[in-house]
């Protein structure tokens, strides 16, 4: 399955990518059944996912980014919440806060929650999972530092682009994660190098809060976190998956 | 304005509380008209509120209670989330969970929001906002210290007690806070020792990120937290709001 959220007639559908075309989809979150339209290729005009109840993050979750950030390692993943005013959809723009002298990009494998979840084993996670996507978790590093707690850091609006393509054609545990600036390489990790694999975070994250269809579980960032200039255009890049792109601007 | 939201005939209501009972209120979060309805004060039956978009919490902003934490005074307002899933209403139970051996208290003030806000000045705040409530920012004590981020020792499910009256009839920035447990006096402050006033505050929070209608900004807590205990009664008690009141039971 490969899906995306289109712009059709003034509505917006989630829609199964197909090789006729997009196929819309009706229903709720997670249960859709198909509409029986299919757009043409040359039609389909994505758009941004229903905005989640919740974006669960992962911090720290690739050894290399632990170094490059002078953090230790933690017995449990350590997680945050990105508010779902933070959300924008693929070639939205990431706008850059005064408050801010530094606004990195971190490259990221996002999961997409298909059914409510609380206390499941990471034997049945996929099960609850409806699939992967890109994710970019966008940090003003230096306002991270300032204030020991991420939440402004991470939270600023725009600070979580997301999508456009979910699919559960991959095995999450091991693709490669990109980042691009202007086209050059900045992040390349592979997430066969996650401290902890997907199933077991999203188990972790159900023993903790319960999850609703359309929230989203990110992963962590590789090493190659750097700075993004009003003007940039920054693309994360996962392998099976495709490519979220989006401009940067000042306020 | 005294408002509350109410069960009738199976469906829940927004209510404003008057001396003849509670008048139903109908259309979107904030912008309500009367239905005309008025439940007699003997059949009211509170609820909990609708899920906000998100509930924005604010670290140690009484003096003694940076103290007691042994923290030191941050410049800006330290900011976490906690996520809608941990919201609960009035008379349901907080579930203390097995991952932790301290679950704590925390009375504060909070602010429900009743227009879009972004990049409001603290002279602007009063308009946007709907009014004050209580709510109990539970608190699992050892694995806030463990962690280093907040999120999941504040995001357990039933972790965040929120209502049941709103108010606009007092100066948020003068009112006695106190937490009872099992009728005796465990907390006791007043909102005139904030480090930051609620206006201030809300302005703050909206150069961060667009706050909804029904979205929760909460203002931190006096000193004197302490656990609580499976079996244990659990009052929030605010000066011209009300009381909001919770059971406590093991998982």
């Amino acid at each position: 399955m490969r899906m995306t959220f289109v712009k059709w007639r003034g509505e917006t559908f989630a829609a199964l990518l197909e090789p006729q075309g997009a196929a819309l989809l009706k229903g709720t979150f997670g249960s859709w059944t198909r509409t029986g339209e299919v757009i043409p290729p040359e039609q389909i005009e994505m758009t941004g996912m229903p905005r989640p109840s919740k974006v669960v993050a992962v911090g720290l979750n690739y050894r290399q980014h632990i170094e490059e950030m002078g953090e230790e390692t933690h017995a449990d993943p350590v997680l945050f919440l990105k508010p779902a005013s933070a959300v924008i959809g693929h070639g939205e723009a990431i706008v850059l806060p005064p408050q801010s002298a530094q606004v990195d990009f971190e490259a990221e494998l996002a999961v997409v929650m298909k059914k409510q979840a609380k206390n499941i084993t990471p034997a049945q996670a996929e099960e609850y999972i409806l699939g992967y996507t890109c994710l970019n978790d966008v940090t003003a590093r230096d306002l991270q530092k300032k204030d020991g707690q991420w939440t402004r850091a991470k939270g600023f609006d725009t600070f979580c682009p997301i999508g456009p393509i979910i699919t559960d054609e991959i095995n999450p545990n091991q693709v490669e994660v990109k980042l691009l600036q202007n086209g050059v390489v900045r992040q390349q990790g592979n997430t066969s190098m996650f401290l902890v694999p997907v199933q077991e975070l999203v188990s972790y994250i159900s023993s903790v809060m319960t999850l609703l269809p359309g929230d989203v579980i990110t992963t962590g960032t590789p090493s190659g976190i750097g700075p993004m200039h009003a003007g940039d255009i920054i693309s994360v890049e996962i392998e099976g998956i495709g490519t979220l792109t989006n401009p940067v601007e000042h306020a």
